[in-house]
């Protein structure tokens, strides 16, 4: 019922996927049966692989997470996320209010690391394929542990999202130098280093390496990686509005453009990122599609919950969780190196 | 003598800046007098406003900042900015190493300010005009104090370098509301909502406010303005890749390109960021042109050491400062306002 168009993606967007899925795949539809089942009876695949699980309530787009947690027990979200908690449903997939979302999934489902929140996970158009970045805004204030904990759920979220094998991480920072930066990430530069995680740890990365696809996972702060985020997204929309101002300017922009059409349209395609993000840390899946997702992005996001459900996600996070006390009893006995009093070590 | 391209730029910048700033206006040219001495003898605006001051070393691009400082005296940079502490200039420039020209210039100048370092200030292209954006790197950690510090020096700095009698200031945070973000920011924003400062403080602003120019300046620490700068520059080297690629990729599009060839030259022009970042927090004014800077560049960096130097800009930022203490210390002999448990306020 959620996101900006409800079911008139959602329905479409199962659709699609009853066709490309394996068979075995079916789906649990929450929501208002009346709206549905009409909807959902124009799928003739639909039979047996779509179940309608009829919910009163539904969680607006616009409500405060806190105010809608407080009334959402029965709505469709929540049977969403409790259909995973029941072991029903492999994973939630939802286009609606993100706050609320994040709320009843930690209620729910609990966590599952030593966060206050959920990690949120962008995806990052890069010219190699893809950056998996996070925390992009769910935890705000981070030590070093926490740090880590990204990039253990990045690194297996990553294989398992996009197929490849040995996924590299970066750790976000001022400057590739050891001595860069703030006390927390420096520390988290030494656990990843030395506390023996099954991972391919390539250090500290910078802001421009995101989209330069530099490594497969950037890890940062949920303020950091916010703002990082926003910030990207506010200068991809800045270029394509002069880009757009500049093909209307004149006749013969108007027509280069017109030529351009097809390669101008592929473009557009090809800078937009990926609308679906996990929540990282729940006992349980769950994956947030942008609120104005087309059918096809539900479809994929559909894709990704089934990559996602049959993968060895959970216990690949577990086994580098389980070195994490030990690493960082490690790297805090010793001597922690000294920022130093160099100037402009700030900088870069 | 410093940047990517030398006197090369220089020369021709400071030729441009004869012929458009006022004849009052006049230059010490820092370098060597042999490379020097001829170039600017073809021009013959420069008779008696050019004075060249010889030194024999040079600061190199790629000298680790420490490394650059204890060699530097007697350089042509250490020159520069030593001129503007002697009272022979007004404002140093130097398209020379970052890292160094900002070692050198807190030897020479001292900071005026309660900083490690003098901060560092991008220009930011928006659909309006520019966004002034600061610290982008040079105080990582940094207090409510030393963001209000931020505020107050980067007002003054866009009156003085845009010619706006009351420009507005954001304060970088991951969402609008008071309650968001970490502890800095929450102060900081109760201080400068609060202090009685001569400012017109708009609140929180987020990262895709900055390309939208919702406030002339934004506030944040050197740790995230750093990071978001290098991903907005990120973000638009990859937009504008991708569209290179889209219209080369075939027939059709190459032709399109060509016919809108003006057009996007006058994209290009306007999505690439101004390339003067003023130091600021310093008993002088200094200030850092971009590595890669045309001569058009440079001689827009002169334009507005002109104007800096003429402005009311050190005794605006004076006035505020005097209000900082008694600021601080209302803000903080009140209740601060609870984070509280509300879910999710950390994302948005």
């Amino acid at each position: 019922m959620g996101g900006d168009h409800g079911p008139s993606v959602v329905i479409p967007a199962v659709a699609r996927a009853l066709a490309e899925l394996p068979e075995r795949v079916s789906f649990l539809l929450h929501g208002d049966e009346a709206v549905l089942a009409p909807e959902i009876a124009r799928h003739p695949g639909a039979a047996g692989r779509v179940t309608i699980r009829h919910a009163d309530k539904v969680i607006g787009m616009d409500e405060k997470p806190a105010q809608a947690l407080r009334r959402s027990k029965g709505s469709s979200m929540w049977n969403a996320v409790e259909a995973v908690r029941e072991g029903e449903a492999a994973c939630a997939v939802s286009a609606g209010n993100t706050g609320a979302l994040m709320a009843i999934s930690k209620l729910i489902l609990r966590m599952s690391v030593d966060l206050d929140r959920p990690a949120l996970v962008a995806s990052i158009p890069t010219p190699k394929g893809v950056t998996t970045f996070l925390d992009v805004g769910a935890n705000v204030d981070c030590d070093a542990e926490r740090l880590v904990e990204f990039a253990i759920m990045g690194e297996a979220y990553h294989r398992a999202a996009h197929g490849k094998a040995h996924p590299t991480i970066g750790l976000l920072n001022v400057g590739a130098e050891e001595m860069k930066g703030h006390d927390e990430v420096r520390e988290a530069h030494s656990v990843l280093r030395q506390g023996g995680f099954d991972m391919d740890f390539r250090g500290f990365v910078e802001g421009d390496d995101i989209t330069k696809g530099a490594v497969d996972v950037v890890v940062t702060d949920g303020f950091t990686g916010n703002i990082a985020l926003k910030a990207m997204e506010g200068a991809g929309r800045f270029v394509v509005g002069e880009l757009r101002t500049a093909l209307k300017s004149g006749a013969l922009a108007t027509a280069g453009a017109l030529l351009a059409r097809g390669a101008l349209m592929k473009f557009g395609e090809r800078v937009n990122p990926p609308p679906t993000a996990p929540f990282l840390g729940l006992n349980g899946l769950v994956l947030k599609v942008h609120g104005g997702a087309s059918a096809r992005d539900f479809a994929q996001a559909l894709r990704v919950a089934m990559d996602l459900s049959q993968s060895d996600f959970a216990a690949e996070i577990e086994r580098n969780m389980r070195r994490l006390p030990a690493a960082l009893a490690e790297t805090s006995s010793e001597p922690s190196p000294e920022p130093g009093n160099e100037p402009a070590e700030g900088a870069d």
